[in-house]
């Protein structure tokens, strides 16, 4: 096996979030799309470097998650330290989002936060390279003493990967490389083939380890990458009480696996660890093996936001068609291990369902998840949610679960991870490969890549049209690739002047293109309506309605007050258009079923209709911004006149 | 207010497991109906007796549980303590199933073996009365450091009710007893107005000290039950990572709440424990409070079998309507609890929905649990099983869930709470008031109680006729009361020869009963299709069947090989009846959804019949009887000809 060394292969270094030594397709600098501060991820992504970054390191701050390196560095007893033992992590995924922000656009004060933290983190660092706060200090467990859930592997896999950002963004010498650089040495001395024989309960070591490796030049770190997926699914893990070694993906081997089970990020973080590894040691069947896992876990195990894991317990994937809506756990942190696994994937294959999945999931689970200021989240995004939360108070939110965006989370994984993803979004958008230039996620800006120089001008997901100006294009790879999205029925591709062409979902090639070509990529947006396979019993008898790539929802607050979610039911048909990007929605109004002592009767209650009235659908990743509120997705239908069952 | 001591106002001791000062209804001893071996509950009591308390015993000393109460009696180190801090109360629970055991009949090797444990556990109390094994030994952490989750004084709960049982039972001076009231006046020392402010995490004190100042005379017991009840609901408790003060019922005061919610089993132990002390201390105003709880609790959070809890997180109550079926947890112990709370709403009130929600919760709940030789158990009891479980080894199950009855669990609850229940069983099945007998459940044996002399002769639930024969009667209380239950459309009655006269669901009196009188009662077991109320999102669109008392289910061993569980659908109708209990049902075997990259799609797929067949319906309470299978209570109706929706 020879793995390249993309820093030496390459013309010159990328701040680049994923870089197989091979690969259909490329992924290009996080910088190469800068989006206007006015579409739907350009806000975003302001908003995540206005607001977020500063968020979260003053959480950390706070609760003392910070002081912990601090304490470490001085010696001090750690016996009763703060947080829970991942907490390092959340430092980890914060430096690797500035890195990430600090690759898009340079800032003196981000590159001050940046170099003072990670200052603070190497001086925690043990002479061996060892690094983290849990365990091996004065009054603390020995290290790798709790491999099952103390998650030192895993916080140094957050480490590396916010080292590898650092490196691709221009600093490939950084004080924080050295740092990750000396803990992934000592990693390979403690796990290496013939040394001890274990693995991280949480997967995430084996996605960083086999990026550092690409990033670093280092080919020990992807073979201890490839040990680790090896060790996995043999019972390696102690399971500890109530526990079962599902949780950790310890029950089967990954190359044997055929859907995904457990902890979800575990799951999707494993995956894309499983992609790293098998691509560059050329390891088709681990590849064919994840890619049926994709596939099964897309088509069984998926929700019609992108959502993964539907179990509360165990944060976990649940059974084969096991998709209720008011219990979806969908944590914002499993999306965006989704959209990791997804882009390996197709940075291989260059299948156009990844750029789909990972539309899906970003403008329904990971633009969920923060509010509009980006200093609260949502860590679970259920599709149905009974009872309206209590607001969310400036505060620890103790549960992930609530129906109200929280500043901050005993666990706090998913606002980094929201973080690192927005600063590095423009990566996901826009790809190369030997022909040309693909466009994948459609945001306006101006995209900068591979000799391309194209300005995208859309109100995408809040617009038809995405036009496509072409100011540079390369001379010998000058094919343009937009993706047609799986649900746009009735696209079309207008080049130049010419008439336009249908354009069939999937993807549309436009060739030739030169400096002055301008393309017009018409996505039709009326609402559709979306039927769930029969085989999820949790949404029988209910539709769902989409518009764009965004799966829209039914609020209480809409609701006139004598009318309940409960009693809503969509009558057959499509909905009509109305403004200001809502739907009106015909319901009827029912009484509620006649009780008995049981919600159980002889006969079906009767659906009659008592009244219609009209109500608006709003996007998804809006819910609960106007306060706390009652919400459903899928919207039962109403029966026809005639059906008594 | 006066407590009157039972023991002296009532002529003479009875094995009774619940015993108000005042109540409409009047419960029976333990061994008032002796049911006949070859019945549904004689057989289920007679293994009970002869394995399942040996079993129990028996998994107990293997896993150190019993010799935790020997080490401390030797005054050993006990920081490495075996068995989960709760541990001591499946010993207790096993006791007091043995105390009622040995109540319905005498059993000189039980009576041993219930001797040799009372030592040993009495061995290990300290002299100030506290008994616990797992706080406040040498090595261990002081007592009552961790009252949120250290079931301190739950366990000393569950010692008193075994000794209230053994009271009754005829030993009222018995060194259970004395054990358990010293340990009462410890709790009321520690934990009395003005002393230690706190609560138990898990509610079953309140309960246990009610009944044991009822038991054994002493005001001070009843009075510290009314004080953790009043304590309660006020975040007494400190909240531990990741939990709600909502899981302990410490969100509402019990008087202030309208439905139960959090732990189901902490729930329903502290609704029992409140009407006690609501009845005894004539607090109407909390009885209402927990008659409305019952109420809301049984409309809207119940399952058909009974079943309450419906969240494996927690182990807790969902939201009003979240009652899906395969994630349907319903402990065992929740139905055991859920028992103790409408018999005692029962006893106050006379009212026959109790015990007809009694009747379901037992032929569903309890009886599902355990196998046919008393040594395996469900923990949990989903209505919907999607992948059939392993087989059960004979070891602990680290999970209380997996689809197959397993011998023990790490967390064990559920063995000793079946047992304790079918030994005191037949005083749920009969009752007293000042008019006479009420027959509430139909066993067939001889019921001897209040000078009544009753031969119940049934093949109830597999047979329509309950013939009772009176062979005595008293002269001043001869009304022999019947209850029809809700389920029995078209019941009848018939009084010696005369014809049959139709009695409706409830109530039906038979006046001036004397020696020779002979009652037919019929309750027709057509089977019965059960509709679910609209708002259970999770069972839209499918129906159940009942027959009689029973709910019945499709199990994936009675399908042809080639049908899928997924795929059945019943057609509209009455389904017909066929032999051996079982039920044959049409249903249509359609073709899997065409499957897009997820599984939802622009239309509803397709329902067109492709061939019918007819598979039995069983027993839910045998499912899993004949090994590991797929199973669903509620099957999906075929949509009809036309309907496209």
């Amino acid at each position: 096996m020879v793995l390249e060394n993309p820093l030496t292969a390459r013309p010159r270094v990328l701040a680049v979030p994923v870089v197989p030594p091979t690969s259909r397709v490329r992924g290009v600098d996080v910088g190469a799309l800068r989006m206007d501060a006015e579409g739907f991820w350009g806000r975003r992504q302001a908003v995540n470097a206005a607001a977020t970054l500063t968020h979260c390191r003053e959480w950390m701050e706070r609760l003392g998650w910070l002081t912990n390196f601090d304490r470490v560095a001085r010696g001090e007893a750690l016996d009763e330290r703060t947080g829970w033992v991942f907490s390092d992590s959340e430092v980890y995924k914060l430096l690797e989002a500035m890195a990430w922000e600090l690759g898009r656009q340079p800032d003196d004060a981000l590159e001050v936060a940046f170099s003072t933290l990670v200052d603070r983190v190497a001086r925690a660092q043990d002479a061996d390279g060892y690094l983290g706060t849990a365990f091996g200090h004065t009054g603390q467990a020995p290290r790798y003493s709790d491999l099952s859930m103390g998650h030192e592997l895993y916080n140094m896999g957050h480490l590396l990967q916010a080292a590898v950002a650092r490196a691709r963004a221009g600093h490939p010498d950084d004080e924080l490389v050295q740092v990750a650089r000396r803990a992934a040495d000592h990693i390979c001395r403690e796990f290496g083939e013939g040394a001890r024989d274990g693995v991280c309960g949480h997967a995430e070591i084996e996605v960083a380890l086999a990026e550092a490796g690409r990033a670093f030049g280092e080919r020990r770190y992807l073979e201890q990458a490839r040990i680790f997926l090896a060790r996995r699914g043999r019972g390696t893990l102690p399971v500890p009480p109530l526990q079962s070694a599902e949780y950790f993906q310890d029950d089967v081997p990954v190359r044997e696996a055929t859907v995904l089970r457990g902890h979800a990020v575990r799951a999707l973080y494993l995956s894309a660890g499983g992609v790293d590894v098998a691509v560059d040691t050329e390891d088709s069947a681990l590849l064919s093996a994840l890619e049926r896992q994709w596939e099964n876990t897309v088509a069984r195990r998926t929700y019609l936001t992108g959502g993964m894991g539907s179990r509360h317990q165990d944060e976990g994937f649940g059974d084969d068609w096991e998709l209720p809506a008011d219990r979806a756990y969908c944590e914002t942190c499993a999306g965006v291990a989704s959209i990791m696994f997804a882009w390996r994937l197709f940075l291989h294959s260059g299948d156009v369902r990844y750029p789909d999945l990972i539309e899906r999931t970003l403008f329904n689970v990971v633009a969920t998840s923060p509010s509009a200021d980006g200093r609260a989240f949502f860590y679970a995004n259920p599709l149905h949610q009974r009872e309206a939360g209590a607001p969310a108070a400036d505060g620890v939110n103790t549960r992930a679960e609530g129906g109200v965006r929280a500043p901050w989370f005993e666990v706090s994984c998913c606002p980094t991870n929201v973080a690192r993803t927005l600063s590095s979004l423009a990566a996901y958008t826009v790809a190369l490969d030997d022909d040309g230039l693909l466009l994948l996620q459609y945001a306006a800006g101006e995209v900068r890549a591979g000799g391309w120089r194209v300005r995208v001008q859309t109100r995408y997901p809040d617009g038809d049209r995405v036009l496509i100006g072409v100011d540079e294009a390369p001379a010998d790879a000058a094919r343009l690739r937009l993706r047609v999205p799986a649900w746009a029925e009735g696209a079309t591709v207008a080049i130049g002047d010419a008439p336009a062409r249908p354009a069939a979902p999937g993807w549309f090639d436009v060739t030739d293109v030169s400096a002055g070509s301008v393309v017009t990529l018409t996505l039709p947006r009326q609402p559709r309506l979306v039927f769930p396979d029969p085989r999820i019993d949790g949404v029988r008898g209910t539709v769902a309605v989409e518009r764009g790539p965004l799966v829209l929802c039914l609020e209480s607050v809409d609701l006139p007050a004598e009318v309940s979610l409960e009693d809503v039911r969509l009558l057959p048909g499509a909905p009509e258009a109305a403004g200001d990007g809502a739907l009106a929605a015909a319901v009827i109004v029912d009484p509620p079923g006649s009780a008995g002592p049981l919600p159980y009767g002889a006969r079906a209650d009767a659906e009659t209709a008592t009244r219609s009235t009209s109500v608006p659908l709003v996007p998804y990743h809006r819910w609960a911004e106007r306060g706390p509120s009652r919400m459903r997705v899928f919207v039962p239908l109403a029966r026809r006149a005639g059906q008594d069952d």
